[in-house]
């Protein structure tokens, strides 16, 4: 049961499938060349099947790139920026969001609008009143993956407003985007959290958006390159691509995005609830209900107490619990329970029913 | 028998070892955390058995990084020139080394000394006379992999030469390095040919060439960040590192990266004889036997007779030998045989019989 931020486990059917890559008696795609017709058809499947699960319209271009998030937070300013002098808002709601814009500001000009709080803390998302209509885009973070502050539904921000580019690692494919009404110029994910695993990022982009890269962009990082290279420019991440076309397919089995949103929404108030009735052992950040991430559940016992802790992570390890801590920003006494697609309704009753044990038998004693 | 110019096949012995990883007890490297303790020993596992295989000296930091080798285009002179107006020389001797000297443009001031023909080809090194002293770097390609030109061995251009910058994706640990006499600064190696599979790039780099990176490095292409964040500063290709871990191993254990060089040897003597022998059935373009490259044998059949060559293709195909033609810029009628690391003597023997064979059977007809 791996509760991790990722890269995580996949959906139990998707990992048998995965392995029984290794079986079958065609060649698995990890040893395929990316120009054969049998990867080839493997390619088209994933971006089809990743175009019916997420209802992309046809005027969007399908990428699957190199240089996970991190690539995006260079790439979407040196595509979409003609020069270091072009604005872009940053709508900065978190860890993630706050690091793309200080490497956006190597290709442009970000203008920051911050939710932070004084202690550096992010408990609300920062308004969207007053932006700055020159902006070539304004950029977010759909799910903050390490704060657990999520947008469940894409702001709609009017026919004036510069196109969204949208962070969306964390969340994708757990539930709806409204492509032409949130006016989405740009949406990446890295592969690593609910569609696949580590070394391919998928990326979204309006067709009108592609072409205005500056010049010291990368070809590994031009949509253009990419595009008219038709994803094979250079050597894609082969078996990464069958596996999200897996993800994919297991999505449209399970009844599409909706699905998997619906069970988001179970998973997560299943633990929010627990956090919520535990009168105090239990302490997760965000008083604002409306904005809590149904994929990342940050909590701490006790206020942060340190043995509590560390004995919460030993008992739960001890019953197969894995990936409640982690070593990003967060400080001593953090856990956080991610609850990506790759995690059953069944694992997490076992989560909330582990948490409670616990608790009360702290309380008794 | 896949004789594809990769992504291909790995040794059959690491490829049963890779199908392992889903059977075994322990979470399989795909669905860990890149900052597991798990994952983290895995890392430096590879590291250790890939510093062990190549010898690399304790100056040099060891990365595995995204992008492939397109990305390392342009992430050497982002790197190494701390402006366009430094120059880096360019020694171009077919497909690769070209690409590379274009993306560099982008970044620095190339001296490209080309040694390509008037019709287009490359038969022959460039000169390593008259290098210009003032350029940062001087960038080779040790095998390029489309025209089948190699330095079996780096050259040493002395102690007052710039260092070098190796593209050795397609021979990477199939031949050692002598990293201090070569005065090597940077060698690279995308994954997909015979280190492991598509979606992670190795990196050497010399220490004291670490830090000099343009403003507009991005993040994931800048070596010093790399370094800093030991391989973790953004989500490493997990499953892919322990890929690599396990044909390090293997090599080791089948006599280190001498015995690789002893197999390439014997296995492209053996279709390169077969050619000489053919009284121009067969043809290989390069007349100087000193740079045939080991790796990838170019060939074509009665001068690239067409239907021939698909007949050829066919039959092969039939006899389970598949991946000698590819899409690259050759054109019709061309062919090519990649003998990496997962090629085994046998198999080779098998691709040659083939040929003899059919050779035979028109020469009757
Ligand atoms: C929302 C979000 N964006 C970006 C990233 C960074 O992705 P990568 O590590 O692939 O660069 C992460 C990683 O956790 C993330 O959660
Ligand atoms: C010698 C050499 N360099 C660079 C590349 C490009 O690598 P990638 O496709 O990973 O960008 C290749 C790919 O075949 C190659 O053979």
């Amino acid at each position: 049961m791996n509760f991790s931020p990722g890269p995580t486990n996949l959906p139990a059917a998707v990992e048998a499938e995965v392995k029984k890559l290794f079986d079958s008696e065609r060649m698995c795609s990890m040893y395929l060349s990316h120009r054969s017709p049998e990867f080839i058809s493997i390619l088209e499947e994933t971006t089809k099947l990743a175009r019916e699960v997420m209802h992309i319209p046809d005027n969007y271009e399908v990428l699957f790139m190199h240089g996970g998030g991190h690539g995006q937070f260079a790439a979407a300013p040196m595509n979409l920026c003609t020069s270091k002098e072009d604005k872009a808002t940053y709508l900065v709601n978190g860890t993630w969001s706050q690091r793309a814009a200080e490497e956006a500001s190597k290709y442009a000009t970000p203008i920051v609008v911050s939710s932070q709080n004084k202690d550096g803390s992010f408990t609300s998302n920062p308004s969207l009143d007053n932006i700055d209509k020159d902006s070539k885009y304004i950029y977010l973070c759909s799910n903050e993956t390490v704060n657990g502050i999520e947008m469940h539904r894409l702001p709609k921000l009017g026919p004036d407003s510069p196109p969204l580019v949208i962070d969306a690692s964390s969340d994708f494919s757990t539930k709806s985007i409204d492509w032409v009404e949130s006016n989405v110029g740009l949406l990446y994910a890295c592969a690593s959290k609910n569609i696949g695993h580590p070394g391919l990022t998928m990326v979204v982009i309006r067709k009108d958006l592609i072409g205005n890269q500056q010049n010291i962009c990368p070809g590994v990082f031009c949509y253009k390159t990419n595009v008219e290279g038709e994803n094979l420019w250079n050597t894609i991440a082969t078996f990464n691509v069958e596996v999200v076309g897996i993800v994919m397919k297991w999505i449209l089995q399970q009844g599409g995005v909706e699905e998997m949103e619906t069970r988001s929404i179970a998973k997560s108030s299943m633990i929010y609830d627990l956090i919520e009735n535990s009168n105090g052992f239990f302490c997760t950040p965000l008083q604002d209900k409306s904005i809590r991430s149904r994929m990342n559940v940050p909590f701490d016992i006790c206020g942060g107490d340190q043995e509590l802790t560390k004995e919460f992570v030993i008992k739960g390890w001890e019953q197969g619990i894995v990936g409640l801590r982690t070593k990003t920003p967060f400080g001593v006494g953090k856990l956080r329970a991610s609850l990506y697609n790759g995690v059953s309704v069944e694992n997490t009753v076992k989560l909330a029913t582990f948490m409670d044990q616990f608790m009360k038998c702290k309380q008794k004693s």
